[in-house]
């Protein structure tokens, strides 16, 4: 169900997005059986490197660099009270993402990844510049949802292509794995609405605490989110994906979506972080659906309606640590695992090699 | 519940496991919670860096370097046939660690850790000299348990103290944290068997596939066990952990006993991998009940049993990928997660800082 796009550029990255050819993932396969170790010991270590392979459809398969995307955006809709921070607190992230300071800084240092802070319409004058920091403003924020559309279908169109730009600038800089990280005070709400829209949950369903709303502010975000529905209602109904993303998204979900798409479409590998990158993910496998062979879902969030949605997407996520921080801290976990099940794929000696050396050995 | 060693080394290493101080993980809390993130955000990752904090004492914690030790020895129970690899695959395994082509090679080298290879008993000539090998070979495997006692109580003993020397090399080396790591065929046997004396478990509650047994191999694993029981009934129904271990484990399972107990004596962190680890913490938790306090459980391994174990020991592992392979893979991932928790503890901003840079930029 590809969306009739009237933007060519959006029209040729969604063409772009084909499916892993099967038949590599049984190459991987053989090859993996054949390394000293009982067969499947390894276990999603293998499925990782399965994927790889056969989204670069060589050995060795190549894990670093991993870039995570971190897209800062903010959401007419906290002025309806559903969120627990300030909208103020979305520029200050930034800011620390940038002095780093943050959660995905220490993270991304971990896994021996690249990060990129990006700004795709945070409601602030502009950042300076700084090495890690791109500057991509579409607008100082969405309009609130809760009142009609978030964003224009020109904003909409405008977000998913800069996903696919920060795509293509990896690629070119030798990236060959994106990671999906957000910023953004009230994307929770935005995301449970897209979630609601896309895979037909109830509101209470795909409702949490996000950051950390208190239990009568939880009925009160439920409530916003099904006005939001109501108000935005022709384009939850056309099922159009890309008139949902206007009207229910937010421009860094939309620009999430745009990497994945952008990913996919250059046949990189994408891991995918929680909650929030799950809806953008959603997005876009509404969208192009073979995005989905392209991506790797690192963790289950603590943010209920996450574990919902990916069992309704038929995904089992790597990762359970309980983590509801965002920022693509969980995805940069799953670059290290990935890293690591590419590492065995590529180094480990056969079964074979082995033999031949204990007849060496003669013993 | 201390065993009465007659041997005064391990007797003093035993006494010298002591409770962390709990008022330093209060300590480590209050730090968690003043950083930017919302409070418990980073789910286990928190856990962990409590659990280093506490045992450290101070700030940073540091998890790097770590080391894992692949403790390698032969099981005379191998003769009654419970394995599904001849016993020849020990040695050849370890020369596979000291070339470079093993799982746990690359999961070293992705988790930026330490390895060392270690015989404790392999049924084979002496290894060569190599940087990575530490040649303490106590018996040419052990004897079979299913007719009597595995080890005599002085090599227990001597594996045990060999454990409790690793950590001391570990420590003068600058070694923070320490990895569990075995090779040995039979050595699932030994370990369900361990764990049935040990926490009560029926024999088919803990008998699984090993390294991949058909289903009838399983039901002869069974049989076997129980006779190892059987056999061993006086060291079993004495209770003293010491002498459980020497009727029914392995020199590999009893040198990993002494390095959590060599390790929680020296405050050092003990990342336990699976089913084999599991097991040789239990007979160290049965010997030195603090070495829990010092111990962090990687995984839960695809071998059945292992899930129950940790469900009675209390304990709920990091991940569940599915692993069935041994060697300290887990482990080595678990390595990294801690590293990512130390990282964010260590380095990420205070919400007060932050607060102070909103107000210095004035917007």
């Amino acid at each position: 169900m590809t969306a009739k796009y009237h933007d060519p550029v959006l029209a040729r990255e969604v063409a772009a997005v084909v499916p892993v050819n099967r038949e590599l993932a049984d190459t991987a396969r053989k090859h993996l059986d054949s390394l000293t170790k009982p067969r499947g010991s390894l276990g999603r270590l293998e499925e990782l490197a399965e994927c790889l392979f056969a989204i670069q459809g060589q050995s060795p398969i190549i894990a670093a660099p991993a870039r995570m995307l971190t897209i800062a955006a903010d959401h007419g809709v906290v002025v309806e009270g559903v969120a627990s921070s300030p909208k103020e607190v979305t520029r200050l992230m930034v800011n620390n993402f940038l002095q780093g300071g943050a959660a995905i800084n220490s993270l991304c240092e971990a896994a021996g990844a690249q990060l990129r802070v990006v700004d795709a319409g945070v409601d602030a004058e502009p950042f300076a510049p700084h090495e890690l920091f791109i500057d991509a403003k579409i607008a100082r924020g969405t309009a609130n949802m809760a009142e009609g559309p978030a964003m224009t279908e020109e904003q909409c169109a405008m977000a998913l292509r800069l996903g696919c730009d920060l795509a293509e600038s990896a690629l070119q800089d030798g990236v060959r794995v994106l990671g999906t990280g957000e910023m953004g005070i009230g994307n929770t709400t935005a995301s449970s609405a897209l979630l609601c829209a896309y895979l037909g949950f109830s509101v209470p369903e795909m409702t949490g605490m996000g950051a950390g709303i208190p239990k009568a502010g939880l009925e009160h975000k439920t409530k916003v989110i099904e006005k939001a529905l109501h108000s935005n209602a022709a384009a939850v109904e056309s099922r159009d994906p890309f008139s949902i993303l206007a009207a229910l998204g937010g421009l860094e979900i939309a620009a999430l979506a745009g990497v994945i798409i952008g990913g996919a479409a250059r046949r990189m590998a994408v891991v995918i972080d929680g909650f929030i990158s799950t809806a953008a993910f959603t997005a876009a496998w509404k969208m192009a659906p073979a995005v989905r062979d392209y991506c790797i879902f690192s963790h289950a969030s603590a943010e209920s309606g996450h574990a919902r949605s990916l069992e309704r997407l038929g995904v089992k996520p790597l990762l359970d640590l309980g983590m509801r921080l965002g920022e693509g801290t969980g995805a940069a976990l799953g670059f290290f695992l990935l890293e690591a099940a590419a590492k065995a794929f590529n180094n480990m000696a056969t079964l074979e090699k082995a033999m031949i050396a204990l007849e060496v050995d003669g013993k």
